[in-house]
């Protein structure tokens, strides 16, 4: 092992990451993989006092770390480790700690042997991504070429500061993330530095009344424990707990159930934040459960539903189709509305929308059908349908039905998306309660449904 | 005006970016501002050399600005200029610069006085924004409260730092672009500095395909002049004319026509980088131009198609609606699919895609008709049938008609995007030949049309 020192830090540690690459100084491309960094140091306690990104220059490498290392004791790189010439991440930061920059052989060895194992060769040039720095800590890549190094130095005086370089393909870096910097946090973290987190995901409440209905959970387990982040028609709540480690969990789950108190069935998911299940997941996963399927009769959102309800694996197993029916005559023509309907109510009408849902139903011989219509905007509004005004119906066995009119506030596009949240949440809130009318959903009364 | 001095540097200019905000080092948000910032600079002729973000802290912003400013004589910094305490740009920067800051009373008036116009009070807590740093020029802000500011000050000597104070906001921030940064770089960049620039976008083509094609462009123009942006199933080229200004726009014009030369029918788009048309506008364009409608039929894509056909304002000029046939019966049933086709060929075929595309056009009674049945994984595939197998047809007017057998790279989700993007550039050669077989179109060899 080169470089490996005792732990020497305490708790809370700073920490800065650098992202290297030209073309993240470009008009297209942001540093992404900082998010990822993040939630590491998060977990591990650790604060992150700033981000940077330079281009792939050694001098202006080594000058952006040696300002950062003024104020952060972890500095984080990632990016530049490839095997060509703009590939200078090793070079900047050798220069910076005036140190050498030379292939390891042994580390060459293992990965000519690694390519060898799949019976390809390595190119001489990736000989580059085998460099390290003089007394760097190679970190093995399950999942790419070049190793990431850790890089122990003594300035500035006195507390010294710890490097990490990482690949900038997110993959790699993932796997070295969770393969090095985690453990190595965890192992330096004081007990109780840091916390444990759980997310719980509800759809289509406003902000609002979900701070209303958790002020007690706030107010009981403190405010920086609870954070609300709102999306379109989705909150997804991060419930934290830290201090020592055996009490985190005992009190994520009294938090948890603190919530559910306050939210009831609203809460669609609760789990890990990473890898969470989508709504239209959780909805799917819900009718697979229950051996049914559902089908769609879809105007404004035209495909939209759909291709939500089938964009998890599996979705066969829910889902057996439906129709687009963007024009009236489609409507009569292919769900069966009656003329009279159109006529007297309108296509943007709760009687349209209930038989759009009963005749996909019907046709696609499904056990729920979805019916939407409404006008997303930006043209099409009048003043007694102004733009974002959307009816949503639900059809389902033995003639149980809901419906629900909504005025979407945004875009098109966002109309679109919220038309097709509340469509799932109608569709889910039956399915828990096996008949669903519509006065039972918290949302019912239009005035207060739309999210803010 | 308060500090204004004459231009005194000469192009190429050197800048950074500061983003302030703790919102910016969290796991959820990324500093997208920089991009837009990232486009004004390359108009104008500008490096910028590093992007940077701190949280909401007086010192660290200071600190951090004193760090850029050793590398770049221009500083744009980004939010921070709100009314709560939270806002400490300003402060920041007068604590680098050993400045003051004070309301500046005549710019709190003209905010008062544009509240009062449309019948509202400003809260006195909104002061804050009209808190001026010592020597700023203040840069009126259209869009909102808070003004931006723009600062000289000497240090480092001898050629001294511009700082451009801007909000965070991105209407606000796009407004002081065009109306200060813009115009102030445009008056100071020596005559050929920065360049023009046109976008050309061109679909399905693989990027290697195109870098080929264009290769003599490169080699006549510059390879500095024309950049690649590859994303799945499209290609956006820029093109970029530098020198004396008068001599831009004709360059512009022989590049294009050169590229066109190369590329043909496959270009899409041609125009300004920003708000450029999507694939699926341009498609449904070209079909309302010519007063004529589309119809689908979608299986493994589950109503993308129909989501991306409808995306746009206007869509129900070209998109009559269409079926979603996940399950074989309702491919049957729905879209009379013969039980035969099905049984001999499989779901996943090309007479089934093209009974597909037949079946919606007829009975949505529509020009075209398009088929998209495949297996989008992970699970489902088979050794002959492959996860990324996609048929997809498309059925026009006069028995005109087109297959294509796809093998996509990528999970579920690539998968079905590429598919849409198929379907629509057939349905685009159909209508820019009359008759499109499939033999005509550039990727018609299975083996070399996946996006790389």
């Amino acid at each position: 092992m080169h470089g490996c020192k005792p732990p020497r830090y305490t708790a809370p540690v700073k920490a800065s990451i650098l992202a290297v690459g030209d073309e993240l100084l470009g008009t297209d491309r942001l540093d992404t993989n900082s998010l990822a960094l993040t939630e590491v140091l998060r977990r591990r306690g650790v604060e992150l006092v700033s981000k940077a990104v330079v281009g792939d220059d050694v001098v202006v490498i080594a000058e952006a770390l040696d300002a950062l290392r003024e104020r952060a004791e972890l500095l984080l790189v990632t990016g530049g480790l490839g095997p060509t010439r703009d590939d200078l991440t090793r070079e900047g930061v050798a220069r910076l700690l005036g140190r050498s920059v030379a292939v390891d052989e042994a580390e060459w060895d293992r990965i000519e042997r690694g390519f060898r194992k799949l019976g390809r060769r390595i190119p001489r040039v990736n000989r580059k991504q085998a460099e390290r720095v003089e007394g760097a800590e190679m970190l093995p890549n399950r999942a790419g070429v070049a190793p990431g190094q850790r890089i122990e130095d003594a300035a500035p005086s006195p507390r010294g500061t710890t490097y990490f370089l990482f690949p900038g393909v997110p993959r790699e870096l993932h796997a070295l993330l969770e393969d090095a910097l985690d453990p190595w946090l965890a192992a330096r973290a004081e007990d109780g530095a840091g916390f444990d987190q759980v997310e719980m995901r509800v759809a289509c409440l406003p902000e609002s009344v979900v701070e209303e209905r958790i002020a007690q959970v706030y107010e009981h387990f403190g405010d920086g424990n609870v954070s609300v982040l709102a999306r379109p028609g989705e909150i997804r709540l991060r419930l934290r707990a830290g201090g020592a480690v055996e009490g985190r969990a005992p009190r994520l789950a009294e938090m948890e159930a603190a919530v559910r108190d306050a939210l009831g069935d609203a809460v669609f998911y609760v789990g890990p934040i990473e890898d969470g299940v989508e709504f239209e997941g959780a909805v799917g996963g819900l009718l697979a459960a229950r051996g049914e399927t559902v089908a769609v009769a879809e105007s404004c959102t035209g495909g939209l539903l759909g291709q939500r309800l089938t964009a998890t694996a599996g979705s066969s197993a829910w889902f057996v189709g439906g129709y687009l029916t963007y024009s009236n005559r489609l409507k009569k023509r292919l769900l069966g509305v009656p003329r009279e309907t159109l006529v007297e109510y309108g296509a943007v009408s709760k009687p349209t929308a209930l038989a759009m849902a009963a005749g996909a139903r019907e046709r696609c011989g499904s056990d729920y059908g979805i019916g939407i219509t409404g006008v997303a905007g930006p043209g099409g509004g009048s003043e007694s349908r102004p733009v974002g005004t959307v009816h949503i119906a639900v059809a389902g066995p033995a003639d149980s039905r809901s419906h629900f009119e909504a005025r979407f506030p945004g875009d098109r596009a966002r109309v679109r998306q919220l038309s097709t949240q509340f469509a799932l949440e109608m569709l889910r809130r039956m399915l828990l309660s096996g008949e669903g009318p519509a006065d039972a959903l918290p949302w019912a009364a239009p005035s207060r449904m739309g999210p803010p």
